[in-house]
């Protein structure tokens, strides 16, 4: 895209309404707009990254067996009543709304039970099952306080999956095939080494622990003892001798650190399938209850883990996995060859499939370089009259000070491989 | 996909309690599940036929400039007000919810007041116009009635888009080029030729007509005044001798059809940018005002006008645009040599990227082809042990009852073309 089409620019004021680092340097630059505490619109390059989260979770769990559905947002109370989650004293970050007739509806926070709803005409035998299904999409959660950016929204975007196997034991190996799943995902976003898997609380339906991704940071919400070694983690809400027996792990290994959770994945049992009178019938006719599983990956609070940790003073610094572009063309001075050259190199490179943001505006170089730095686009390419004479380009990525003179075969090359 | 994995199944059952004939489809088809009156969920074939739809719209509105963003659901209060659009008696189909501070919030119905609050920081001079933006996102209507299916939700998929122009020429090129990417859409989707532009009320701010594009439909809800030669409409809200002379038209040559509205563009003129106190310096530093206009698209209606208009009484009929696969493999048979040319023709064709639903399923022949017509996929191919035989498959068409024994490589010439 030409920054002379793109509606957006940067701003060099840090913005006085926000605390947290992620939506300040988001708003900077022009990725996203705040319209509440909490509840944040998506610019176009902001839109971009939040589509290229939302593809490698998408495409990590199609390579599963996930088959990709959209429930509604809009809740009918009676499925919420069954599993005694309907009432605010029960539930107390409900966002409700009222149909004209008064009859009152919930604005989706979570989906298991309209999911549980939606399979009961598709699940009556075992030869049903298993079957692994989520979607991509906005929810909505009245958290009395909103300040920490993109990481905790009152409007979020998250991806939610649920299992439902016929036995502890396929539950058990659906449960471990996705949390290897919830690996890759964090190792394409480039954040594998900092986030690990890590016990946590199951919630009171069962006596097993919930699994966590918790992603190493100082402004983690969570506490976490982490074994670096075993790559395993401990929630401070479950950290005690018991838990530590059960894991196999010692207090001496283990290091206190603040994280984020990125993830989660949980044990459901038969809790919200019997209630909504969900069975199959077995190989021998008999009516038998459904194991199920859920497992959440918070998106836009991943785009603002991102923002947060791939950032330096002079802005942000996407990987490039999911960088709203892989290269920013600088075009330095007006003179009709360096113009030719540049409006060459983007159409060449747009028609490779690779991203290009192309600065063809007509401002001073250094506004430039400073904008490709806010922005964090990972390559930076400048053509300059300089450099146009030896028919190069100069080539710097965001997270180095190095630059380089290639020639325009020797760019693509290295930008192909 | 294999059919054996897919969750969903059909249903010879017509649900009680859908009148509306896309809805019964789609649900006997298992394309989506309803969570109440005017709220259904998209199940995984409901879903890719769904984001079909909404690619073709996205790139021809890309392709004319549009800048996609993602403004939220939940919408503080006060930019409403300065429009007096909040006030239930002003518009009376409002979903609101509350904060637990107790603030009232709307759940987005439309969008052309966060949009212009969004663009604000960015807007300022002549030079940062004209700007095209769109989203594609779920809104929300509070709908007395809600007995159309997927024709009239209260929660539905709609592409939006805001144009912001610096004088009333350059809104009227604007909007006519959005009015011929429209035409784009709706030919792409195989209702070009019953789809109309058709002049309607411009609304309370202006004098001028507004356009909508109207599917002549029997379970229309809008009447319309149909000059075929001229492919133009009028709506009857504003069919009169006025009307018909300023546009050209003579009452002998309308023809009168009920018709579906699946899209509209209006002209706004400065009700929202002046409300809300958004404003250009021209080139002479003069304070100016904006002339914006909007453009809808009803992605899910669309989906609905689809599955009423490509049926029959065996099912639904998609257009191989939006398809949820290109093609529909039956296997007929469980010989070793028919599961393994069916096997490999699911892999090849899979892999050249042509969309494919492959029913492996240990059911009847019958069976298979009635699902392959409720489904609607637009080619079935039947792979039998008499088909093996001569290295063929059975190839027929939805809508055709003609059947041809193609060889694997003339299949695939024929696929491609």
């Amino acid at each position: 895209m030409r920054l002379s089409e793109l509606f957006t620019k940067t701003s060099k004021t840090v913005p006085a309404d926000e605390e947290a680092r992620n939506a300040q340097l988001l708003i900077q630059a022009g990725y996203i707009h705040k319209e509440m505490a909490g509840v944040y619109a998506y610019l176009p390059l902001g839109l971009t990254v939040l589509e290229n989260i939302k593809q490698i979770v998408r495409e990590e769990m199609n390579a599963i067996g996930g088959q990709e559905l959209a429930m509604s947002t809009l809740q009918p109370r009676d499925i919420w009543e069954k599993t005694d989650r309907w009432d605010d004293a029960k539930v107390d970050n409900w966002f409700k709304t009222k149909l004209k007739s008064g009859t009152e509806l919930g604005v989706g926070l979570t989906h298991e039970e309209p999911v549980v709803d939606a399979l009961a005409p598709y699940v009556n035998s075992y030869k049903d099952l298993p079957v692994l299904v989520y979607q991509i999409q906005n929810k909505f959660r009245n958290e009395l306080r909103a300040k920490s950016g993109l990481l905790r929204g009152r409007e979020f975007v998250m991806k939610d999956m649920y299992s439902f196997a016929r036995s502890q034991q396929e539950h058990a190996e659906i449960y471990e095939k996705i949390a290897g799943a919830y690996h890759k995902v964090y190792a394409r976003l480039g954040i594998g080494d900092i986030t690990y898997r890590t016990v946590a609380d199951g919630g009171y339906f069962t006596d097993k622990f919930s699994d966590e991704f918790q992603t190493v940071s100082d402004i983690g919400e969570d506490v976490i003892y982490l074994d670096k070694a075993k790559k395993l983690a401990v929630n401070k809400e479950v950290y005690n001798d018991d838990t530590l027996a059960k894991l196999g792990l010692k207090r001496e290994d283990l290091v206190e650190t603040r994280a984020v959770e990125v993830g989660n994945i949980f044990p459901l049992e038969s809790k919200y399938t019997d209630a909504l009178n969900v069975y199959i019938t077995n190989e021998n006719g008999k009516e038998k209850s459904i194991i199920m599983g859920c497992y959440g990956i918070g998106i836009s609070r991943l785009m603002g883990v991102l923002a947060e940790h791939f950032a330096d003073d002079k802005g942000l610094a996407w990987p490039a996995s999911v960088a709203p572009a892989e290269v920013y063309i600088a075009r330095v001075g007006v003179s009709a060859e360096v113009v030719k050259f540049a409006d060459e190199l983007y159409k060449s490179l747009t028609e490779s499939h690779i991203g290009v943001l192309y600065d063809d505006r007509d401002v001073r170089a250094g506004e430039k370089f400073a904008d490709a730095d806010l922005m964090g686009i990972p390559l930076r390419i400048v053509i300059s009259d300089k450099t146009v004479t030896n028919g190069q380009v100069e080539l710097k990525a965001r997270t180095s000070n190095e630059t380089e003179l290639l020639t325009r075969e020797e760019l693509v090359s290295r930008l192909a491989s």
